[in-house]
């Protein structure tokens, strides 16, 4: 049992947890907790170790056989978990780095289209709205952030394991809609309809800027069709995952209605 | 210029940031930042002092006469905001109790009903949406979080000063909805419709509960329908805040469509 929180091991996974680079450079992220972990083992992630306080964790964690697992004391679990100690599982999982290429794209399919999103927490937001909504898929253009960020994976409460999620160039998603034939809707305020005058059950792709920015003139060049939410009351904007939300769910509407 | 961060008045101003009782004992409460600070004077509450740092604060800052200005320096300034000093102005503002009686209502209202939110980001967030979409109130029932928490006002970003808020007990909100003629839907599991095959044209109220424990039976009871929005992918909820938006934004397209 690591009862040391200097252990080299730990260190290495608190680095895993807070340096982007540190993913990158070993191919290697961080899941806390048992529900994350399920999720993560059934979206077919490999487990490379699992770092369990049996004082804690919940007799019903079962980790698929060849996963080593790696008993801590207490205080390293309270060291090394970000969620006060809940669960009992800390485990460290491979990255997957899909491409547009390996998407498993449905009859009619729903993607969600984020550009250059800044904050980690949006994002794992916004793969939550899709989850719920069955999308086919997330895809992150010009990402400012890495898709294993700690706060990402949080806010996602394991979506990021269920939605399939692609980073990629601006360029390469616009022509890999146009191949597929998936309208591009561009949430934007500018020679815009509203959101659900617009028919979103054929293939389609919902594409969203930032909240500062919005939109590059690329995206909107691209456009099949430009959409907005009516803003009916004094501010002006609306966080990006709950815009997603609704224009996800308008489409589900459609779909289902 | 107050340049300690250990004079009385900055002392009294951190303590009604971080204490709900201290909020609650002298009816203040506080808000930052000039865009927080306009809506909030736009929203009729009374400003009572405004700790504003010259060298930071935008030129375009403009209050009412009657409204104390206390200059303070940079360092002061620094202590006294959340968000990185970037709009230089910091004020104690009179809290403002409005109850179901001081509302007023359009003809066909929509309101939202949380029961018992514990967290003040996610009011704050729905309160974002509700005055995105439009509605009439938010209406938070047996409140675990006081409305002025500095997390609220924070994410909320203004709305608590442009949308109506009240705090009341769930008997009182059932027994105002009837009297006034508003419908109750609740979104629960159990018993059920789609919220998009559900009429919400005319008076409506929305309530939820918790993401953790959903509604009481209290509500479940006085609901004219049941509502649920489908959860389509492996995950078994949404943020009550994304829950909020959905629904109500499905009140605006039925009313606007």
């Amino acid at each position: 049992m690591i009862t040391s929180t200097q252990n080299p091991r730990i260190k290495h996974l608190l680095l895993l947890q807070q340096k982007s680079a540190q993913r990158k450079a070993d191919g290697l992220f961080v899941v806390e907790g048992r529900r994350e972990v399920e999720h993560c083992l059934s979206g077919g992630f490999t487990l490379r170790t699992a770092f369990v306080c049996d004082e804690i964790a919940d007799a019903s964690l079962s980790l698929p056989q060849g996963v080593e697992v790696v008993p801590v004391s207490r205080n390293v679990y309270e060291r090394i978990a970000y969620r006060g100690g809940t669960e009992g599982v800390v485990a460290v999982v491979e990255v997957r780095n899909m491409s547009l290429r390996d998407l498993t794209l449905s009859a009619s399919p729903l993607v969600v289209v984020l550009e250059s999103v800044e904050k980690p927490g949006n994002l794992g937001a916004v793969l939550r709205s899709a989850d719920a909504a069955g999308a086919d898929a997330v895809i992150v253009c010009d990402p400012l952030t890495d898709l294993y960020n700690p706060n990402l994976i949080r806010s996602a409460v394991g979506a990021l394991f269920t939605v399939p999620c692609v980073a990629c160039c601006t360029e390469e998603c616009i022509a890999f809609f146009k191949a597929k034939g998936i309208r591009i809707l561009t949430a934007q305020l500018q020679d815009s309809k509203l959101y659900y005058d617009t028919l979103m059950t054929g293939p389609t792709a919902i594409v969203m800027g930032t909240e500062a920015t919005g939109l590059t003139d690329q995206w909107r060049k691209a456009a099949d069709a430009h959409i907005r939410i009516p803003m009916l009351g004094r501010l002006d904007s609306l966080n990006v995952s709950v815009s997603a939300a609704i224009l996800l769910f308008e489409a589900v509407r459609q779909r289902k209605s």
